[in-house]
């Protein structure tokens, strides 16, 4: 019931406040277009079909646990002058009121920056499974940090070593002897062809469009680079307004398909020069050794290694990611 | 049945062509994010409550006839280089294939510029009712010239004087003699207050912030100046980002109401230097005399007033444009 609704803000402040909705409504407001994903998305087990009358692994399987929407809502730094954050603090930790009582922790500095409590999606309220009536909304960040049924946000002097941020979204490192790189934040540079992709087929030799999308937790996207020989050489392509920051881009290239079998793909360039990496420099930056490359049910988050789609003969495509 | 459907390029051109949704879909494609409002939107017979136990009017009733959306599909330009527009052109002839066969003109110069044959509304296939598998779109002209459900372009040396453009979409004019101004195209720049508007309540003194969208089919948003004292004075609004050509544009203005009777307006002036107009700006603009302006039944087109809405003492909030 919004009418019942409110969150509380508490710890290291000088007047823990409550909020309902209609004091959301009230105070100054944002919007912003930005793209919200899972820390799970493109991993490796989604690239494996779950069986054998199962149907084709597509992009929609491989990339689709993410969005790209109109956010709404209060900025977070407008509330935290409300309360008035204490000098010592430094971290913003973030309840939800579901069951498991979700909860994950963000830097104050990042708290401040651009995040808001968000009730509005594209101009209307937050559906229920998107947090209604409101969430945190953290720009950039992988989506588990934008906690819905916000319930609290506490103020704090230290990270919180949280349930859901060590057990679930947390990736065991081969390099650091298993230990895990405990906080992640920012999405990396990424992109994809979705215009042909696995599970669509090319009719015929001839003109195509290709098109995609490419996005970066770090800022906008600066170019978009595309393969259509298996990554031997690469062409800029076309990107299409607007470009916002942290925000799905569309990228166009014109492309005529000559018959023959080939492999084509999409590298992200952010306006940092941050560059999407192939399969090979993803593992290496995750210190995956090539054993637990073939693994594709591993526990890994961030995934943003280039995508490449294999177009036989008959025009037919189908993932290679892990061929 | 999107197999089946075609829709064709004839008239004025060196190859009259046919084009299938799988030829749309080959072709190069772009995307955009522009409003699309009715001819009618905000007109005076929209300020007027339909009956003694009609609900009040609210700003959905008098400006809620437009949207803005991502619109894909194939440039027009691409399509009318595939037929080759012969020298002597100069019109394009939209037909629609729905039962009155809606016809509407636009010049060759827009249709070469900005204009596209769209299969896509923020990214998924147009609904039925948008025209689906394809419509005409064509970017800040009254949403009247974006011919749904396309089944041919007739390229023309001059204008059809149509009946869908003549009988319903054209206003007498007072200072022509009754005659018309045949062609309207471009909407002007406008601007509204959403939140708080007619309908809604203010429960007490107090901070709120005032909020709306403003427009122009002329380009992008400018400014907006919001004036809370009836006119008498004006400041400047924030606009939010992203500010896009022919988009809505969200504006935000920070007022604390005192508790007396006030009224509350924006005005939006575009890129262009084009300035929102009073009601009376508007009337002279039309050739309107002041018997017209209080008849609010009488056909009117490319409103674009200022929109004041009245705060009484008690929070209460009216449509005042014809007070």
């Amino acid at each position: 019931d919004p009418e019942k609704y409110s969150f509380i803000i508490h710890g290291l402040v000088e007047r823990p406040l409550a909020f309902t909705m209609e004091d959301l409504k009230r105070l100054p407001s944002v919007s912003m277009i930005r793209f919200l994903e899972c820390l799970g998305n493109t991993g490796p087990r989604r690239h494996v079909s779950e069986g054998k009358n199962s149907p084709p692994v597509t992009v929609q399987y491989t990339h689709g646990i993410m969005s790209c929407n109109e956010w709404g809502g209060v900025p977070l730094s407008v509330l935290l002058k409300e309360v008035g954050v204490k000098k010592e603090a430094s971290w913003v930790v973030a309840e939800g009121a579901d069951g498991s009582k979700y909860t994950y922790c963000i830097p104050l500095t990042k708290a401040m920056d651009d995040c808001m409590v968000a009730y509005l999606q594209n101009g209307e309220p937050l559906r229920q499974e998107q947090g209604f009536p409101a969430r945190l909304f953290v720009p950039g960040f992988g989506a588990n940090h934008s906690v819905k049924w916000l319930r609290r946000l506490m103020i704090t002097d230290e990270p919180y070593m949280t349930w859901d941020q060590s057990v679930h979204h947390a990736a065991a490192r081969v390099d650091l002897g298993n230990k895990s790189r405990w906080f992640n934040f920012v999405w990396p540079p990424k992109s994809v062809i979705t215009r042909p992709s696995a599970g669509l087929k090319l009719n015929a030799p001839g003109y195509y469009e290709i098109t995609g999308l490419a996005w970066s937790g770090w800022g906008k996207v600066r170019k978009v680079d595309v393969s259509v020989d298996g990554g031997k050489s690469w062409k800029e392509a076309k990107l299409q307004d607007p470009i916002l920051p942290m925000a799905h881009t569309r990228f166009n290239f014109d492309w005529t398909w000559n018959g023959e079998e080939t492999v084509i793909m999409s590298r992200c360039t952010d306006d940092q020069g941050e560059v999407q990496p192939t399969l090979a420099e993803l593992n290496r930056n995750w210190g995956r050794t090539e054993k637990d490359r073939l693994e594709p049910i591993s526990n890994t988050h961030y995934w943003n290694a280039i995508q490449p789609w294999k177009i036989a003969k008959d025009g037919s495509i189908t993932d290679v990611l892990f061929a």
